[in-house]
């Protein structure tokens, strides 16, 4: 492509619940919006366009779907509700974006070339794993892996039952929190022999009854073929191994966003790489035609239907910050001549 | 009901998207939630349990929906499946609030006393209608007269249609912006001879070729029996009477928070009665155990995604605040005493 190329009005990257929402919105504003919705990769895990809900089973929060749904099934559906109102949709990765000029500048991981009046960022954040393939497997499966307590924990199979956790952050202690009113036991599993999580949040998980850390281990394998049956442990210490009976995993060793790519933007992020919205309320950037949005932003909730809220109101600061540009962009028009 | 009976960890407020899906995730986190849906009554259009979208018929853009769903039908998919999950439903309004004890003490219109742990308010905020019978009829049969421009503008019949907006406001003029992407013609409908909104969306608007000001009039009556086809208009400067004919009508004089019996409890509210939440991302307000969620909160989006997000954040930030105090409520149990 070259820069006779039409001028994009929005640009959305990334294809889970915030991307598609925004390119809802912004295709019923009649702004013909285009999703980079990138291409399959492995990292260890499979990353696919749609995100985290394409390696998720049963959803049965997300409200609309009152008997609950597949995550690829209710991604396939947020994508058809996007293109039936004229979505652009191409498979591929924004490899580079330069915000310095007006309009941006983004190039594909297949080197397209790009020319986009506002940008919506919606990459998400995947789960970290710990790469073992039982493990990735069963996660993929609904066999009884998971990196989400909230979205999981309420399922049939984890009532009842000894769970495991892995990490010692104050998010495995709020996924051990949450477990512990389902489960008849939760193990703790960490590699050192302290926690990171806050002291408030250790005194309330270990206090409950049924938790129970198992310090200085880490899993090394994880059992089972059709559902998880237990997990093999190692010690840091002595390196001796033993197993674990357990009919659930949660891994929570932190997430990863996906923000590689705009490193050196002038994009402002949190020190994991977080975007930051300048109003939490809103989506806007600290650049000013760039909106941010989905679990790309969020580090508290993280769940298909905050991830939508947040799609809907960047398309819709996109609409309102664009129309409060001098310009009036027409896709197919060389707005451009006139800003 | 007396004292005696036993303490609610989470009661929600109000019964849109807000209060079902902050219903779905207090329940999957095995809280017990009761929602306080309302019951219905007239103000001057129907208020009823479900909220705005009882009165809306086609919603194309809310995700999840590839062909759109009707607004009550979506309601009731919403409390489904909240209700899948054991939350239990009272037809009542909350009329009082006291949160100067905790547990915090609410008295229903029916004179039910309910002591909660947490409350979640998501209890919206109602358009306002210039109160004509034939827009009423037509606003909830889908005839084309709407308070929305972003859930409606798009729909097929406003295609290239002479369309009116009523008001003067800021949103009004951001109605009449997105409407004249769709519209033939956008005719803006106000009672005054000078606009209240700021001088850069005035500027924005009016310079579009296809918007136009009918200054100093009111709408006195509104032509159509199954779809607009026109508005009759009252000269507030002579009294004259004149039509205007158009196939939409876009009310945009503001919107009410439904707050009224929260006056005089502490909860910050804002000088129009808008819930102030602390930390805009998240749904804390002022007062501690008391989170609010949905159109009670929100200025600036107030769609059906947007609201389920937050509530979504409330019940999840109810369950975490629950969690950080001492005592572990469970429903039937006198957990008060542990406190």
């Amino acid at each position: 492509m070259s820069d006779e190329n039409p001028i994009e009005n929005v640009t959305i990257v990334g294809s889970g619940p915030a991307g598609w929402t925004a390119a809802i919105y912004a295709a019923r504003a009649d702004l013909e919006p285009i999703v980079y919705e990138g291409q399959p990769k492995q990292n260890p895990a499979p990353v696919l366009p749609g995100g985290q809900l394409m390696l998720t089973t049963e959803v049965e929060n997300y409200p609309g779907y009152p008997d609950g749904v597949q995550g690829p099934q209710m991604m396939e559906d947020f994508k058809k509700q996007a293109q039936r109102f004229d979505t652009r949709v191409v498979t591929d990765d924004i490899a580079d974006v330069e915000l310095g000029e007006w309009p941006f500048r983004l190039t594909t991981a297949k080197g397209e070339t790009v020319r986009t009046w506002t940008l919506i960022i919606s990459t998400g954040a995947n789960a970290r794993w710990l790469g073992l393939e039982n493990e990735l497997r069963l996660a993929q499966s609904g066999g009884g892996v998971s990196a989400c307590a909230v979205c999981d924990g309420a399922l049939p199979m984890f009532r009842n039952q000894r769970l495991a956790v892995v990490g010692g952050g104050d998010t495995a202690m709020e996924e051990a929190d949450h477990l512990s009113k389902f489960a008849s036991e939760v193990k703790i599993i960490h590699r050192r022999d302290a926690l990171r999580a806050s002291k408030v949040m250790q005194d309330r998980v270990l206090a409950k009854s049924n938790v129970e850390v198992i310090w200085n281990a880490v899993v090394t394998d994880v059992y089972g073929y059709e559902k998880v049956e237990g997990v093999q442990l190692k010690s840091t210490t002595d390196g001796s191994l033993s197993d674990l009976e357990c009919k659930g995993l949660f891994v929570a060793i932190g997430h990863e966003p996906n923000t590689g790519f705009l490193q050196d933007t002038g994009i402002a992020m949190d020190e994991s790489g977080y975007i930051l919205v300048e109003k939490g309320f809103q989506t806007y950037t600290n650049i000013p035609g760039v909106f941010a949005a989905g679990d790309v932003v969020d580090t508290i909730y993280r769940q298909a239907v905050t991830a939508a809220g947040m799609g809907c109101k960047a398309a819709m600061d996109a609409e309102r910050w664009l129309a409060a540009q001098t310009l009036e962009p027409t896709p197919g028009e060389a707005a451009g001549s006139s800003h």
